[in-house]
């Protein structure tokens, strides 16, 4: 072993090279050297210590004879955790989170305490890593994410607005007591935020936003490829952003937040009063079918020309566009995903979002700027927490842990 | 000289313990063992380097007897430019931004072209740098601060709206030939904030906004220490961010932009329109004196209970404090420093904009947010083109550089 500064500059710089890698990939020996500045010499040696650690491989390329490298995706596995109002979803994934295989459960988060959920989610794990024959050692880690704030570093809820019994419950620490492996918690909109960076419409994206309309609505900020938090966690907390002159009530005692205006939730309720008194004969004829009336059948809805339901979506469209237009302004970002169930209100959502934004937002801000549906659907946020995870044991730091592990031959 | 890889190294380790002492100094060694996580051998080596080539020096400290390691800030100078619509000051800086002298001239920048205002910003440097004996080696870089969207990287304004001429004029380069130095251009507003992170009120802040309130508003978002530019360059553009339901037009072709509403310009405009029809007879009494209807006016007006100019002064105020509501449930910043010579209408002006956040953002994301006026004064500007240049020439990479051409006895 070298001495103690030789050792740490090492570790950097193969830590530095596997970011590139894992950011880039595939790339060749030249690519490394010039993504990274450093000498050929020094990129070869490290290139040599991944490979023959297991994390990085060469493959074939489909238009040249040249191999390439890239993160040696079955060089172990780790777990993605969704844990929603009404569903628990669990997957297993490789190390570029391509999930192999999960599970998908409805639960009631407003009634079942974090015991039991946790209880359910240890169990789907199990089922799944036994299924894949997965050995301990080779679980990397497991990501989770929750609808709501989260004192990332302790691992735990914080004053959670939908979820009694969870603030402050120890969910990393439970599950990493059960598992022996390292687990990580975010709130859901930042972990879906980091699904689409890695495996979505945010690939190319140094900076960007992600939106989440569900019940609520919530965003996740990526700033030079990471989730940026605020000061106290809250940021990306746009559910609460007033709309000027509007007076609706908000269950946070404020007027006219955009939640209250365009969330699913306020969505639903309409609707169901439209479906109940007759005011949209559509949605009445599927309310007597006992359809529930959420984003699927609005967006039925709207896509069948029933003026009620239309208007219902573009409305609120316009309304999550308008907070957006000055969002753009002031954070210029270079593309806005739109997730969540209620983002499936067809096209003329996703364009009403567009058109307000672009309505309302400097020129210079909507230069090239892209706004689109999520295409990752629900596997989102299995995927965003398999990313969490992999991010925190793949980086700079650990990267040199595990070549130290598994005895690369950096000892003399 | 060592091989690539370890000077390179080296260059790294310097580079990242002066960058330490920069931002936490004054330090002990053991302080900066602790805050760059390297061997303590490694920090003696590489501070007896910074030592040696006269970047960072001892000082005594007040109340220990031990002496701690800071910049030694009198190794060099910068120039910082400030260059406004009506004002131009440059002032001559040491290594840590103190201004050390400085001028201020009137200008007309709508009607004076970039040659001529770049010829008179030369000369104002040359009387600095003459005057204060300093020798051109000695001169390690100059900054600038211009009201209008940079191409930071050019160096160059780009569509400026109020600065005729100066479109994609290479402002850098043309005093870059002149002074043999490098030369650093960038948007007043980032700018500001940049000198409130090194001088001002957001010392300890990670991440925070600086608002600018002249005859435009403006912002400047600093993330985890740095301007943030956005995709295009146009982040922090919240002059243009709509007042939902408000109608008043404004010159970018939408109406009720916040600075039509409460831009300087406006204010201006809505008080000289009070003076003129009498509707406010302080402001009238001024008018005939033949003062301007600007803000030294309308703080006047304010402190003396001009009902008038009391209520322009307080509902500007919540203008502006209803857009950064948003920003804050969005962004969650630790800080927001109010600058610009609108920010000066008294404290009145600072508590309508405080108590219009705190009511309208959550509670989350107002906890301990404090929100401040800038003491920076008309000196803001140079300061802030001063850090601008120093973040530059002092960065890592920049600082080995210093040390290879200063002989540092590294050659074996």
């Amino acid at each position: 072993m070298g001495s103690w500064p030789d050792t740490m500059k090492d570790a950097a710089t193969v830590g530095r090279i596997f970011k590139i890698i894992r950011d880039r990939g595939p790339l060749s020996g030249s690519d490394i050297v010039r993504w990274s500045g450093l000498a050929k010499s020094t990129v070869s040696v490290n290139v040599d210590r991944l490979v023959s650690a297991g994390l990085v491989r060469e493959e074939a390329q489909p238009d040249s004879k040249r191999r390439k490298l890239k993160v040696a995706e079955n060089a172990g596995h780790v777990i993605g955790v969704d844990i929603g109002q009404t569903h628990l979803a669990v997957g297993l994934c490789d190390l570029e989170a391509l999930v192999l295989d999960s599970v998908r459960i409805p639960i009631e988060l407003v009634k079942q305490g974090p015991e039991q959920v946790l209880e359910r989610v240890c169990a789907l794990i199990d089922g799944l890593v036994l299924k894949a024959g997965v050995e301990r050692k080779d679980l990397f880690g497991i990501g989770i994410g929750v609808p709501a704030p989260v004192d990332f570093a302790r691992g735990m809820p914080v004053s959670p607005p939908v979820m009694p019994g969870w603030d402050h419950f120890p969910v990393a620490a439970t599950l990493q007591e059960r598992f022996a492996c390292p687990v990580f918690l975010d709130n859901d909109v930042n972990v879906m935020a980091l699904g689409e960076r890695d495996r979505g419409l945010a690939q190319n994206a140094d900076s960007f936003l992600f939106v989440k309309v569900g019940r609520g609505i919530g965003a996740g900020l990526v700033v030079h490829g990471e989730i940026y938090r605020g000061a106290k966690g809250a940021a990306g907390d746009i559910g609460h952003i007033g709309i000027d002159g509007d007076s609706t009530p908000c269950r946070c005692g404020n007027l006219g937040c955009l939640e209250v205006v365009a969330g699913g939730a306020a969505l639903q309720a309409q609707a169901a009063e439209a479906a109940s008194t007759g005011r949209s004969p559509f949605l009445a004829e599927r309310w007597r079918q006992g359809d529930e009336m959420g984003a699927e059948t609005l967006a039925l809805g709207a896509a069948a020309g029933d003026p009620f339901a239309l208007a219902l979506v573009m409305e609120s469209g316009k309304a999550v566009g308008t907070v957006l237009a000055k969002l753009v302004n002031f954070f210029n970002p270079s593309v806005i995903v739109v997730g969540g169930r209620f983002a499936h209100l067809g096209e003329r959502y996703i364009a009403s979002i567009r058109e307000a934004v672009y309505r309302r937002s400097t020129p210079l801000a909507t230069a090239d700027l892209v706004i689109k549906r999520s295409q990752l659907g629900d596997e989102g946020g299995v995927v965003g927490a398999a990313v969490l995870v992999l991010d925190e044991i793949l980086s700079h730091r650990n990267v040199s842990k595990i070549l130290e592990e598994t005895n690369d031959g950096h000892q003399p």
